[in-house]
């Protein structure tokens, strides 16, 4: 078994890591942490899990012994991961949900983030964990910088294009979140009267996943940038899960529909949690699970990729559970494979 | 013009006041009051009313020369129009859209609001606002204690049947109420993320409406309670507006549906924000309106009769306006006929 | 390995099946049908299921060689499986979510079903499949009639209440539902302009769970309408999922909310899918699971019960694979444990 | 007063002409009609105008004297209105809110619409009624084609970009609506459990409401697709009411945010109906009303416009109404200038 943390517990991250690691079958969860909440049964603050653990959470900021796990999952609020990655010991192995250290720029860093960051030194240790296309890297990880919810959809969606060379010109990504995205903490962009009949934009070219999808891509293909610019816009959508992507970019030469079905297949071949959808994906049909649903479509030398996933699922836990699975040779479906709902 | 002003701007009741008298053809708003939104454009606070109004919200607690006004609602916070009342000219008319002065006991008064009353000795200048019931003591009235949502819609539901001595027995009164009842202050309960998908029960046997609903209904029937008890429970609708009331009561006889029927249509024969629904109301159809929907079904000598209103129109400040114009001397329904919207 | 068929799998009953019984470990679905989409794969249908399974729809009225089946859950619309149950093999075990079968008088039936009941011979032989109550009989039964969904959440919060002869005297259940509810067919209640913002009640005074609540209640007590009556009215709720049951009645002589909660607790000591919720219960912390969250609270001779459970699993599907699981000896949870999310 | 006749007064452009004529001052409705509720009172079928108006609805197929009316609004699914045209007497003025009379192109029609134009010989007596655009022409004209609500949210962000020439190269338009622009009646795509939960493209690079776009965008500048390409594509939204546009496209020079702030205040300056917001527009800020919230960013050569209306409004029948007004000379706003709500 493989003795668990998760530090932040008391948050959606942290909600369903627990909701995924108490039905992992070679999962021990020794350690769940909170802040405020801390003395309290889990059960409390998450009623979902009634009857399912009657694990307690520790104070975050505690001592805890962390050599005796094996793997510690951080979902904390940015900003904090930094501060405790350094205390933790190597023999530890560390996934993190927050975006402390998926950028190997600092300068990018401080400018997305809004503050310095201050433990640069280790952030090489770090494998960026997207699953489908960092699969090896991760196997041999000991530390993950997990992807973003945002991130993980526009990489997997554009990810084959700019691999073979295919995309130019500009790419737009018309990105749009529920408002599990921003966290357990109310907030006034989360308060239910205003957020229920709304939908906006939000953080106007400023998205911090940005520089994270555009250092990722540069592992596909060093020189994409040459002709290329990455443009991403984020919307809140008044449902609570899912991200949706619309990706438009113009082909160096016209392709067919079937062409570019070619390419996405061959790509995704066995990718058990990439599904391609019929028409168009839709987040309801992805919700509350590790799938990832893509479809595309072509007209003249314009392609639409479509993505929808569940945010906080292949967007954060899920993918970080599938992490996990790989960092300690277990089949890398473990505990991942369960259906959404319909409806 | 009727010199308006309205100290408690930038919350709910307070928008709606503004969204009403902004296009009340004889209202003259003079000021609007906010705290933390103080020096904002109005539309700021309320982008729905850009293009509307050019106001700018006055800090709630300087000091304003209230006796050049005519009217001022209260739309602040419980416990905080007490503190304001004694302050102001008698020559100023009062709205409270809030609880503190719609009570007449001040031990009743701690017990529900959980603080001591610290104005009691003008309670008694206070007209409750029911406006369908009380309208000739309101047309007097200089003050008025408004009527709370849940309160207006059980008392327009119940009061045909204890004036008339019909009920008798337990009063089951189901309430649910949309997440704008809750404010706009972000709060755990109005979180999107939990709010969207739920339903539960709240304050269980413990509302403070309840003892406002008894002493009304007491004005119909001093002894009502003498074989009657009010059983009241509010639960929380994933809906942003409205309040629905499925109220269940024995009547003394076995009456038929046509016999309860006539009773309210005579009860409610000139009351034109009062509506019959077939079948069931619903909240969809009285939304943003002053409209109350009602309907009641009879079995052997148990009715249940169903109320939908809007909880801050005729359950706030609709209900509000509509005493104004009474106080005033104008025809009732001045500014507040309008239609709801299907969808 | 238990043989299955799925007889109409292309509604939310079978749709709710097919997620819980493709990763059941002791089942295989040997045969799932449906009308219109017969030919098609499943997964066209219910695109949460791509990538979990490749069966594909044989149409309902064809001939089909049951013999070789286990068990056979009939999800179809009321009024068919009293044409199919006479056909089928007694070698196999039927468990039927539509109310064909569950009610023993067939002129009740005829008054709540509108149709005359034309297999009434066999009914003897169902077993009415309110687990925690039925368990032993169940155990033992070839045909079970699964419970309602209102009926489930109205006769499990009763139940200890009229088995102990503690009610008397009117017990006021008003209950409300979610629009999955009303089925996968769209129609004017469920168009979402409509549902999305409403909140009404629906079959006043005439749902047809009622005879099958004041049925199974007087199992536990012959005599319980003697001095009770049940008036049971049901709501429409703008979720998708959840039945929310409030259960207000007199108790003989007044208890105290610990005696209450220790009938309750006794009652239900050993039921895993019975959850003590605190304060309230919430649809949205059983939404996609099989438990039942309860809670009471007291008033003098008043108490209420709260119940909350997802309508299509404790109130469809889980029921009627937790009823299976009886059936065939194996245990009771299996294919059941399973966490909701949060949020 | 203007004699109105409304065709298609039960789904939703009729509902919201309705909402609004009974309450513009100059406007007598001497007409409503529907199909399958011809003899039903208005009231019936839209329960928000209980107690407003006492009309009922006349066959739409009936004979009907129509040379006694001033103005007709065709409220009609796609395809009905050319058939009626043909046969209304010149007198009367046509506002027409179906698809039929936007396209000067027969075969574009066919391609868009899948159905021949059977009076094609009238089109060109019908204005295009983008009222902010086309105001000169509209306030002579006596049919008037009005703009589909997806046209409008497009055509009112890129205007001044396409007039002054600025735009070129591709021209992204990712657009959402809510359910509303569905229609009235209940269909897949519009069923509750489904939509409630959902987001997903539809209509895949194949929307009817692009060829009406660069033809109108063709009217401000004849060369625009010399070097410009239109890609617009369609989603649906969970929410009622609201269509978005997130329009993204180059600039031929880089230009500043004030710059493009600069043009589009002058192009807009004395718009009423076109309010400015500050970051993002809302649907929630508009909905139920006619204003248009535009905002814009720029970051290099690249323009993002941002365009939130509602669909039944400016999108259909508020633009509807404001056409009238220019048509029969009086004040562009009338009855028009109401405040939507918040929340």
């Amino acid at each position: 078994m493989i003795k668990v943390g998760i530090i932040g517990g008391s948050g959606y991250g942290g909600s369903e890591l627990l909701r995924l690691l108490l039905f992992h079958p070679q999962v021990d969860i020794k350690l769940v942490t909170a802040n405020e909440h801390a003395g309290k049964r889990v059960d409390a603050v998450h009623p979902n899990l009634a009857k399912l653990t009657d694990l307690i959470f520790a104070p975050t900021n505690d001592e805890h012994n962390f050599a005796e796990l094996d793997c510690v999952f951080l979902a904390l609020p940015h900003g904090q991961a930094m501060e405790l990655v350094p205390k933790l010991p190597q023999s530890v192995k560390i996934i993190d949900l927050s975006g402390d250290f998926r950028l190997n720029d600092a300068e990018v860093f401080k400018e997305f983030y809004g503050r310095e960051h201050t433990a640069m030194q280790v952030q090489s240790e770090f494998v960026y964990g997207l699953t489908e296309v960092k699969r090896q890297q991760i196997k041999e990880a000991t530390r993950i910088a997990n992807p973003g919810c945002f991130a993980t959809a526009l990489e997997l969606g554009l990810y084959p294009f700019i691999a073979s060379g295919l995309a130019t010109g500009k790419i737009i990504a018309d990105l749009k979140t529920g408002s599990s995205g921003s966290g357990a903490k109310p907030a006034a962009g989360t308060h239910h009267p205003k957020r229920a009949n709304s939908f906006y934009a939000y953080k106007i070219f400023a998205h911090q996943h940005q520089p994270e999808v555009e250092q990722l891509l540069t592992t596909a293909n060093k020189d994409w940038q040459q002709d290329s610019t990455l443009v991403m816009q984020t919307h809140s959508l008044p449902t609570v899960r899912g991200i949706f992507a619309s990706i438009y970019f113009t082909t160096r030469v016209a392709m067919t529909t079937d062409e570019i079905g070619g390419l996405m297949r061959d790509f995704y071949a066995n990718e058990f949690f990439i599904r391609f959808a019929k028409g168009s994906p839709d987040i309801n049909w992805v919700k509350h699970t590790n799938f990832v649903d893509l479809s595309w479509a072509v007209s003249g030398d314009t392609v639409i990729v479509f993505v929808a996933l569940d945010n906080l699922v292949k967007g954060a836990s899920g993918q970080a559970v599938q992490n996990m699975n790989l960092m300690f040779g277990i089949e890398e479906r473990t505990g991942l494979v369960m259906a959404g709902s319909n409806p």
